[in-house]
């Protein structure tokens, strides 16, 4: 195979359709920014469109804001311009709360709609906080609920008629790993078991299909490709069919079907509001409803095939200039069953990432071993994934990484 | 009594020790606003702080902002600043989620430290959502706990040993009536029950003494008194002494011992942070300390004489200007017993309401039938309160409240 050199990235770059959407971003001068799928970077509409809702609809407008900015209806008009991100219609997605919250909630209601099955499936490369949220509802719940773990290629042929629901991350925090939706949805469905998906790695950095594929529930972030901002509001997805039947137990009162009544009576609300909560975070929901106009006049189709390219540019980039470093690739190197991130396991990923962010290539470390690298394609250039394999290649050749400085661990890793 | 007038009120202004405060807050011209009990005003700060946050620290410093900018630490560090406030240790308190949601961790842990007794005991006047979350709870663990409502004067009376907490608002959201805290947890504890209140309409109204009078548990909003914004992230409190008996069910990553270990198994942290779920809402935080700042230096002793010399104007002023009108006063005349707003009852409450907001006297309207004014020590004047009064006198008199545009209900009322 030919040798790349940094002209042909730029080459990628000049014929990218989608290079025009780099400039709806405030990207720092000289950063390579691969951690896009741990905090999106900021759109440049945020701060004014924050700052607007902040001064003049809270500022000048007060408590009357809730009607006439129609601050009550952001959950549902967020959810409403998110769902064609993930294959959903209109009606079937809010933000709310946060991922975490919106599995609790879901998990909830699918255990209300299979009440004799006691078994929630999911596998060892779940994002953990989806494993507590199940384990503290079973615990909860008492009634010999319970989590069980497999690995993740396991999951298909552990589908059987005991499972109340399948709750699984489409695409593994760790690796890229993308499950096989449309399998485990078909074989869940045969055994009459349900199944939630977590998107946090999908949503934004790829077409999802929640209503083709027949998923039953799914929850993502707001933060990672979604652009909305550290902590960002969450979503949730409830397919229509079990919108009406089916219930959460976090009875708050932006879920009542009626909240200004102040009956002391709990109804839910008929649709995807019911699993709404408490008051919606309104200036959170601004800076996210910035996030998701980024994706306005995308098209998602090569929204993936940039994702791909990028992440197979740096496959070959880091076997052509970092041979014999000790990386090994984590993820898989078919595309089709990979997210929009490469990771690599080294024995000292830890320092090594350090070593990268102090020259400016922000990826993020995942324990035991992992350098993960995120490619948020609306931002993302091939000329930035260049550069930041030839940091990597110094910094491993000239083992930048032993330095002390490179081996304190931080709060936040 | 003296008849009283506007530059009786004005003397009031410029003998206020508490006058300075106001110009803190951004205040539309000419606004009158009377529901800082329902979304506080805006804080001079805000707005420049929490650009700061988004385009520096998002922005500029991307993903390392949750070390460098310690947004990590945000849900601990409001928490020790908003301590007190509601006369907290630094330790016992958390900013996080809605209000509602931190209803129900804390029933929830309260359950488990009474697993014998059912019965979640509340009054029919608090506030709905904490009823609902409440309800949700009961029916999510199916094992005979239900929540019963008495009047609020018989609360004292129906704490018995059967009583596994007491769930109450200080005071109620529609009448202003606070409850009597020292007496209701002197014979919870000698039954037995457990405590938690909702702050909602005290914290920075009105000095709170949760320590003191030996509160287990408390949880308040953050967009009310404490000026953090609409839908800003919500408080709690857990008193020491269960800081690490008691357990919440929302087991969420931020919630875990070791967060960035993604263990699989959850396990909690051992103080007040177990509290937290999934990621905090940093740009709301941001906003959130902004209104906690606006008390920086500010006596609580002043505040509370204040907020109740402004209750008792507001009376003394309704009572010699607009007799005869068909206004009720349901708030308690005793300061001692009310908290800080005054409502009154009238036939035509709603439309009423609509016709003050239209001459820019912002209260709001309660089902079914009250007109509700709350008082902000740090901003509102007593010459605001004259003037309301004034245009309340107005708008009865012409009976401008028959107009068909003030009958027209809003989403929000």
């Amino acid at each position: 195979m030919q040798s790349l050199d940094r002209a042909h990235c730029e080459q990628l770059d000049r014929d990218d359709p989608l290079a025009f959407a780099r400039d709806r971003f405030h990207l720092p001068e000289g950063v390579v920014y691969l951690d896009g799928n741990s905090l999106g970077a900021l759109p440049k509409a945020t701060a004014a469109h924050v700052d607007q809702v902040i001064r003049r609809q809270w500022g000048d407008d007060l408590i009357t804001g809730w009607n006439t900015h129609g601050w009550v209806d952001l959950p549902k008009r967020l959810g409403a311009k998110l769902a064609p991100l993930i294959g959903a219609s209109e009606d079937e997605v809010a933000v709310c709360d946060s991922t975490s919250l919106n599995v609790f909630k879901l998990l909830s209601a699918a255990l209300s709609l299979r009440p004799k099955r006691k078994i929630i499936l999911s596998d060892i490369g779940n994002f953990p906080t989806d494993l507590y949220m199940a384990q503290g509802l079973a615990q909860l719940l008492g009634r010999d609920h319970r989590l069980e773990l497999v690995r993740p290629e396991q999951v298909l042929d552990r589908i059987h008629d005991d499972v109340a629901i399948v709750m699984l991350t489409d695409v593994d925090y760790r690796t890229g790993r993308r499950h096989d939706m449309a399998a485990i949805n078909a074989r869940a469905r045969d055994v009459g078991a349900l199944t939630l998906w977590d998107l946090a790695h999908s949503a934004g950095a790829m077409p999802v299909e929640l209503d083709r594929h027949g998923c039953d529930f799914a929850v993502g972030c707001g933060y990672k490709y979604l652009n909305g901002g550290p902590g960002a509001p969450a979503f949730l997805y409830v397919a229509r069919r079990w919108l009406g039947a089916a219930q959460q137990p976090l009875f708050g009162w932006f879920g009542h079907a009626q909240p200004f009544d102040f009956d002391t009576a709990y109804r839910p609300r008929d649709g995807i509001e019911r699993y709404l909560v408490g008051t919606p975070s309104v200036i959170g929901m601004a800076a996210l409803q910035c996030g998701l106009e980024t994706f306005d006049g995308i098209d998602l189709g090569q929204l993936r095939a940039k994702s791909l390219a990028l992440g197979d540019l740096m496959i070959r980039l880091v076997a052509q200039e970092c041979g014999g470093t000790g990386l090994g690739l984590a993820s898989p190197a078919d595309g089709r069953q990979r997210g929009s991130q490469v990771s690599y396991g080294h024995n000292h990923g830890y320092p090594i990432m350090q070593a990268l962010i102090a020259r400016r290539v922000i990826g993020d470390f995942r324990a035991p071993d992992l350098l993960r690298f995120g490619f948020t394609p609306l931002y993302l250039r091939y000329q930035d994934i260049w550069d930041a394999v030839a940091v990597l290649k110094t910094v491993l050749a000239q083992e930048e990484w032993r330095r002390p400085e490179f081996n304190r661990r931080a709060a936040v890793t």
